[in-house]
């Protein structure tokens, strides 16, 4: 049920920054790049499935399926972010729940992105190895995600 | 206005599988694929933007932006794709225009994809350096989508 939850906010991102473009809210520079990182997010969530499930135990540990998931989060986390946070696309507009923060404190914000493309790196190199490898990796990674979330994303409304 | 389309496009298949996941005629596992390959094929499609407008001399050659942007479609083209062409997601199903192929011919799918991948590493040395050489190796990277296209991917109904 949370992983449908999961889609289903994902479209709905998408579908509000098309329907801001629609109603002549937002450029069209504005719309592709807020499609363009919630894309980025979703691939995000898509890897970090699998890991969480064999995390959590739900699923079997399996050290193929680990350690291609964890490379793919950090091919995205290692991806230069230049074209995600363009001017106008904060939490002001519809569909965006970005803090102004990411633009007044650029330093931090690029500190943090560093942050989770260590942590994302660390964890690739270990996912493979065994399950306590990737609790342990898989954990920094879910740090330096909340800490970005918890500086730079606003609350859901 | 083709820009817009391109937007138009990629949120009306990710509202299909989400659609198709709400109607039961799929799994949550393939719906979460099918978004995921969705998203994915949006950020290449983000990064070529750029490239294609400075190819096409509709924006100035900028060397920065070209290399970040193939910088990120090789990382994106290196991913390994495990996860997205699950059973069960081919273009039998609404919003998906997979072919059967990608499942009877994995071999060649697999030489495809590495196509892609070789032509996006040889980009991302050669679009920093000039327009020439920007030219050259983004008319490979097209090459490679379109014939992977042209044998894997069903036309638009």
């Amino acid at each position: 049920m949370r992983r449908l939850k999961t889609i289903g906010i994902a479209t709905l991102s998408i579908s509000l920054a098309t329907a801001a473009l629609a109603d002549g809210h937002v450029t069209e520079d504005v719309a592709k790049a807020m499609n363009a990182r919630n894309a980025h997010m979703q691939l995000y969530s898509f890897y970090l499935g699998p890991l969480s499930a064999m995390v959590k135990e739900e699923a079997p540990y399996d050290a193929s399926v680990a350690g291609a998931a964890a490379s793919n989060l950090a091919a995205l986390a290692g991806m230069d972010q230049y074209g995600y946070w363009v001017e106008g696309s904060d939490a002001s507009i519809e569909g965006s729940r970005a803090k102004a923060e990411i633009w007044t404190d650029g330093e931090g914000f690029a500190a943090s992105q560093m942050a989770l493309t260590e942590a994302a790196v660390a964890l690739s190199s270990a996912a493979g190895t065994d399950l306590d490898a990737l609790k342990a990796g898989f954990g920094n990674v879910g740090k330096a995600c909340g800490a970005c979330h918890e500086a730079y994303r606003a609350p859901r409304e």
